[in-house]
């Protein structure tokens, strides 16, 4: 998915929110353990109760990946799921992969051609050759880690450069700035930060910015907005728990609707204040 | 496997050497593409001939997760081969992985239970909560990056402080010592930087390295050991393709064991020179 279809997706479903399909396993509903593909039977459920309002899913591998094989079949089955809606929903594959050019090279064959995602996350640590590879795909995303959510973002993405002033996730934002563009990267940037977000949009003013921590981790979309977006909006609102696991019965699916309304409602509010739908 | 018999390894076995299992099914001998699970024969191979000159071995991911399902049931079988020599032999997996806290704990699930893995790459960005979930197991390994052997670890590796004038990468070697020490730990250090192991030692004398770049990436074994070798030996010495694809005919794993010898060959003569055997 482009640029310009991905704005238009959030014209038309007034919404920028990401539902991270984050499948534990151990969390979904018990009436799910006894279908073939529990994982895939739960994300089914999860999407078809919110494609009308979420813009984009992003399964976190790690939580296919703990069940090894099987995993990866519950992974390759939702993706093959979302790809029906091909032209209204973003796939990102949050991966946080990062390698050495040659090995880059195999996790971007993996994502972006095997499962096909539109968009993987990507760890900045190792720079341009570790991340150009994912950029060499048409109409695909890396998004890359700038201002992470957690608590440990502090640990190095603060420290400042005593060569430029900037802290490290500015540089990050500045250097990549040379690898891509506002058509082919995206960044990270955490709601528990949001009061960064200005820093950010003086940095990159255009590109899409994917911001986790909503909800469970405690950030606020209000704060995220008035900070953070752009005249195309600009920005990809992720919540996962507060969504996928609201409810533990038969009814998930549709308590997850009932939650995603509430955000998808303060998505369109925002959306209308900034005259972008 | 712990510290003490990693070290009681490495002194009978009078080798250093990790052998890079990077499996890329492209490359392989065609006379295996005939068996059933062709990556898992030429690893097999390839151990076999090579599992009294190596202490370690070291899958990477991408090599495997590029291959769907079956690369992970071929990553499963490799490492259950392996766990036979238990005592004798490091397994690593090459995974880079990193996330906030919940999801880095299914990573260390996947990788440290599921896997058995004895080791982990981990990517130090998102900092210490990142990390810490892998370092809850006992006799098991983080291996945290610290300075890598591609072109791009100049990107932002290299950046210094305002606040303490030293670089990123010293920064991740001073910080993270607050998170495990040397029986858990381990870090990345490139084999292309080998002047820069001098640094590192002052940092962390008594931390193993694992030190990848040596053949194909172009590191000299000589100098990394000139500048990193410390009382225990405190290297392991990474080489992938330069070893299993030497060549590309049936003879693929005797090759692999000559060009195995003539770097443990190099090896001996080191650690006899430091009087560590």
């Amino acid at each position: 998915m482009n640029r310009a279809k991905l704005i238009e997706t959030i014209r038309r479903k007034k919404s920028f929110l990401c539902i991270g399909l984050d499948a534990d396993i151990n969390k979904i509903p018990k009436h799910l353990h006894s279908k073939g593909d529990p994982v895939f039977e739960f994300n089914k459920g999860i999407i078809d109760a919110t494609r009308d309002l979420a813009i984009a899913y992003k399964p976190n591998l790690a939580f296919y990946e703990s069940r090894g094989p099987e995993g990866w079949i519950s992974l390759r089955k939702t993706i093959e799921y979302l790809k029906q809606w091909n032209n209204e929903i973003l796939t990102i594959a949050d991966a946080k992969r990062g390698d050495i050019g040659n090995t880059s090279k195999h996790y971007a064959k993996t994502f972006l051609e095997y499962l096909n995602f539109d968009a993987i996350t990507v760890a900045p640590y190792m720079g341009e050759d570790s991340v150009s590879p994912f950029l060499e795909y048409d109409e695909k995303w890396v998004i890359l880690l700038a201002l992470t959510s957690n608590k440990g973002a502090l640990d190095f993405q603060m420290i400042r450069s005593a060569e430029n002033d900037k802290t490290l996730f500015e540089n990050v934002l500045t250097i990549s700035q040379k690898w891509g563009n506002e058509e082919n990267m995206m960044y990270v940037v955490g709601a528990t930060q949001a009061e960064m977000l200005q820093q950010v949009r003086k940095i990159i003013p255009d590109h899409f910015l994917l911001v986790p921590g909503i909800g469970a981790q405690g950030g606020s979309l209000e704060e995220v907005a008035k900070n953070g977006i752009n005249n195309d909006c600009g920005l990809i609102v992720n919540s996962s728990r507060g969504i996928i696991f609201a409810d533990e019965t038969e009814s998930y699916a549709e308590v997850a609707r009932e939650k995603a309304l509430v955000v998808q409602g303060e998505m369109r509010s925002i959306l209308t204040e900034h005259g972008i739908v």
